[in-house]
């Protein structure tokens, strides 16, 4: 099995290397770290540097596409490069997903028009925009597209999609593995739990830098 | 604040890639990748290469430390250009942190004798052995020590000290960022939840290769 892990200038590390830890651990799995043009690819943040190590037109029909988020997804909404290959490995895929923001290059690429999907929480309104139709959940599966909320949420999805691949008893297996037992230390990890002037704040850009 | 993030052939991604995505929203932080030497650092499953911007020697006194684990810590635990590093940054941090088996390293560098300590749980009798004395929680502080179980545990104690250091209230912002609401798909996520056997299998090395 195929897998390609998409990144591209500032994306958000964990969205894709939360996937990656767990698919990593599928039978057979093959995966590859693809970007534009292969080499070093910053994240977000700019203290980390991943090492994309094809080109996205060295791997053009892989079982299985992660998209990940990040606030370079805004300069890669109208990337023909990026966009046409999505169109063309989703034609052939057996499993096409996006973490946080990425399910928006998805949209703009065509392949959520009507679909239910998810991205992060601060940008459900730009999803919905695109011609895709919104929920509240966490990780969201119409068909063979599977989209996650934000950054952390890529670790329930990938559990989730290794379920559906190799069985319940191989992610069972994968999660103890990776000690996946969280104990946040707060609650807040969603904006109906979180005190709303940090919802605010986020949205605002005035806590975080979100560009 | 600087923060070192202390990588080797093959470790593992999420140990530190966790970490680093909830601490490179502590205020003014400033975040480095580290290896002994700089450049591309290939992870235990071959499949990624993050980027080592500095080399270990460059970054002398970072105020806080965090190391990684994997299976290439077993490579480690007698390389004297790592743990006397470990050992001089430690003398002058204010947090010396580990992830997964990365506490082994402290503990091979002497930092974790008598001090209650934990690890990735198959690993749990080797940090005993090496002098620490392991407890059965995620996320362990001794002093300015801080260690956290097994490959993502490392966001649990990544938000842990986000609070310790920043507040609760930007730890929450934090969360809520990541949307750190996690909803694991099964309940397997440690060995007393999980069956048996996967316990067994992963020990025994024989689901999973962990070399």
């Amino acid at each position: 099995m195929q897998i390609a892990l998409v990144v591209y200038d500032r994306f958000t590390a964990l969205d894709v290397v939360g996937p990656y830890e767990i698919l990593s651990r599928l039978p057979d799995a093959d995966l590859a770290f693809v970007a534009e043009r292969p080499g070093p690819v910053r994240t977000d943040t700019g203290f980390l540097a991943v090492t994309a190590d094809r080109a996205l037109d060295e791997v053009p029909s892989p079982d299985l596409v992660v998209v990940s988020g990040g606030p370079g997804t805004m300069d890669q909404l109208e990337n023909p490069a990026l966009l046409d290959w999505l169109r063309a490995a989703d034609a052939t895929s057996t499993w096409t997903t996006s973490v946080c923001s990425g399910s928006l290059l998805l949209a703009a690429a065509g392949l959520l028009r009507g679909r239910r999907a998810t991205c992060h929480w601060a940008a459900l309104e730009l999803l919905e925009k695109s011609g895709a139709e919104p929920t509240g959940e966490r990780v969201v599966t119409d068909g063979k597209y599977v989209t996650a909320a934000g950054v952390s949420a890529g670790i329930d999805m990938a559990l989730t999609l290794t379920g559906r691949i190799a069985g319940d008893e191989h992610a069972r297996a994968v999660q103890l593995l990776t000690e996946y037992d969280p104990q946040p230390p707060y609650d807040a990890g969603a904006p109906h739990k979180a005190p709303a002037h940090l919802v605010a704040e986020i949205r605002a850009g005035s806590r975080f830098s979100l560009t």
